[in-house]
């Protein structure tokens, strides 16, 4: 398998901390797309992920996967513990919701302040910005994490007693913020520990 | 089991296609939230799903399952045929990536456009609009159309010889786009013909 990616980035620092996890990263080729370059815009790199983004998990049939949620489903499903993505439909249901919660309301909130309220990439690659929708998303990256700290008031990790695919996505998205200087709000207290907690996972500290 | 949802609007439209696919329709109770009046931000409503949107899945023990690919786990592990989400480590990555480029390419896209480009739920429910970004996400919409009909120039379903969760979602995305007079473009045969052809499936059919 090859990780396609740009290593310290937050979305294939979702998927290095999957592939930790499971005990997989020494069967996976890492190889860097050069998006500073814009590598990621190539034909070459379309043909693997027509959105151009990394990271792209490439499986040996030459099967292509993007998004972090499949790719990690894949990780997920091929090797054994610990499960990241639920055993139950319940927990599974669970999962996938806090998941896409710490998206939409962190990660994904906090990357479009920082592509268009911010010089993000700069000018060569942020060809279109619309400030006015980053400065917005700033504030919902904010309730997001006002609304994650909440969740960590009553269990340890976000999808409840284990960690899971949602506390990878979330711990990514603050460290995304902090690239792009959205601070916790002093009052997050729980969510500040949990990332203290999770900082300390071999599968996060390396 | 119950759905909150709106019945006709494009999120509840995933679940009800799911749950008819499964065969489970019959074991859910439909609860009907007032979203045109405002009721889907009711203290009582945002204590099931605090983003306020429609549809939730109550199970029997009163957890609440919002975003509907977590609702679409749920159903999908709560019972047997057909797969919605995969079985193999492959299928469940193939079909959870299309299911994200179908949402976030295409039905999300459509709704941002909806709610910040047009008048939307009207003055009282669109307390922010982002006119200019929610012009710019009409064309990613058009984008993602054109995008699927490549996907299903070479196979009949968008994740690959059978209908999936990335079908249902692309689906309730053509449906959102009707509504909100984004014309699929002309030239896109193959989407027009596979939504023809979804659109006689018993569970959509009904």
């Amino acid at each position: 398998m090859k990780v396609y990616e740009f290593n310290g980035f937050p979305n294939p620092a979702r998927v290095r901390i999957a592939l930790a996890e499971k005990g997989m990263t020494g069967r996976v080729q890492f190889v860097t797309v050069d998006v500073p370059n814009g590598e990621h815009r190539s034909p070459a790199f379309l043909a693997k992920n027509p959105s151009g983004a990394v990271p792209v998990l490439e499986l040996d049939d030459g099967t292509c996967i993007a998004e972090c949620t499949a790719i990690t489903e894949y990780i997920d499903h091929a090797d054994g513990n610990p499960i990241l993505t639920g055993k139950t439909a319940k927990d599974r249901a669970v999962i996938h919701m806090m998941q896409r919660r710490a998206e939409a309301g962190l990660l994904d909130a906090v990357g479009t302040y920082f592509h268009h309220a911010t010089p993000g990439l700069g000018p060569k690659l942020e060809t279109y910005q619309c400030a006015e929708w980053g400065d917005h998303q700033k504030q919902r990256a904010l309730a997001g994490m006002r609304y994650l700290d909440g969740v960590l008031a009553k269990q340890p990790y976000l999808a409840g007693q284990n960690f899971s695919m949602a506390d990878i996505t979330a711990f990514a998205g603050l460290g995304f913020a902090d690239f792009a200087k959205i601070d916790i709000p002093a009052e997050c207290s729980n969510l500040k520990a949990w990332r203290a907690r999770v900082a300390e996972r071999p599968s996060v500290k390396g």
